[in-house]
């Protein structure tokens, strides 16, 4: 059976991704928690030498199939669409599977500033950190705009319910930032902060969120606003 | 005809990758080189300007095919390798092309240091810089030491000359990070430069270099290490 390795489900946004994709699409895999200690991201760490013994890139998330392990979320997505292609995990149709693909690559390798300043953090309410950020980061405020774009335009053009009309990567690939958007109150316009709530209700986010909330670490590394209680 | 807009030969990595891409494979297309000004990446700046009127990620490169915008180097390189089966721009191998695909993620995400350290840049030579990036980066020195296990790993188990055996996707997209070796003159072991020669021998890749050379354009934002002369 596919093993999908992940970290904290309450931090990890990049393994929030696969996860929600494979529940949602109904995937059967075993889920291996690798919990991120407080040291987790340094050289020689229990996170690091864990990982590194299946997955020399040393991150989570990664996915074991027999002998291949498909390191990285995109290249795990993409694994994941051939390998099923009943599943429909890419829009069907050409033009929609280029949009689809083209924003989660720009979620791949973008959006720096909100993913730098806005740490997901499901359990959390940071609504008046979120209001700090938006003050003081012109970056925060323009990635906020190219994503209210993004998403509205493609929500326009599809006539949703999900980014492309049915669900696909390209929502799992931007759960976490819903997730964001709800953490740090980040204010959107209406047919947005609905999107959010339709992505919040896709049972395989729900049972994300609800383990998340009952984990209860506190990762310091993760937690640039909150003291341990 | 597929049209490519990319950015300076000179700097632009992420413009290298989809053109050796496309060079190297023989797919005909037509490039439109939209110069980065030294405010480039400013709001209303000419490229912007230029690069949002078409694509509203407002980066290049972007390809465009009658009606369909692909945006990011990722989503292009995917795209292409559908439109083009015959190709074989990925590995026909489904393991090697998990491999492929991992590293592409990787360095699509990953290698921040490097790249924003080590900025390509094709026509100078920053031999002095890179000691001194090295003596001073940890990060830079991790990242590299991950580059040659992850080159060297993949040359090892396919026995070259490529990453994945035949030129793939992957080559393209470490394409500009073989350059970097050279331009900063980073030390690698004899199998890793070899690789890096073999690189820079592609049809494809001598003929964007070449071009870069001639360009002569100096951008100070990509111009850390260097006075306009």
């Amino acid at each position: 059976m596919l093993k999908l390795y992940i970290g904290n489900k309450n931090y990890s946004s990049w393994s929030m991704r696969p996860w929600v994709l494979l529940k949602q699409s109904v995937i059967a895999f075993e889920e291996v928690v690798v919990r991120f200690g407080d040291d987790f991201s340094a050289p020689g760490s229990e996170f690091k030498k864990t990982v590194l013994a299946l997955n020399p890139a040393g991150t989570v998330p990664f996915l074991v199939d027999g002998d291949i392990v498909v390191s990285d979320t995109l290249a795990i997505a993409e694994y994941l669409a051939e390998s099923f292609p009943d599943k429909l995990l890419w829009p069907t149709d050409k033009a929609r599977r280029a949009q689809a693909r083209s924003a989660c690559a720009e979620m791949h390798g973008g959006f720096r500033a909100i993913r730098k300043h806005c740490g997901m953090n499901i359990e959390a309410d940071l609504a008046l950190q979120g209001e700090l950020l938006l003050r003081d980061h012109a970056d925060v405020r323009n990635e906020l705009a190219r994503l209210v774009q993004l998403w509205g335009g493609l929500l326009a053009q599809h006539g949703g319910p999900m980014l492309l009309g049915d669900f696909s990567i390209a929502d799992a690939y931007f759960a976490p930032m819903a997730s964001r958007l709800k953490t740090y109150a980040l204010p959107v316009p209406s047919d947005i902060a609905a999107y959010v709530e339709r992505v919040h209700a896709l049972p395989s986010v729900t049972a994300w969120t609800d383990a998340a909330r009952t984990e209860h670490d506190f990762v310091v590394e993760d937690e640039p606003y909150r003291l341990r209680s």
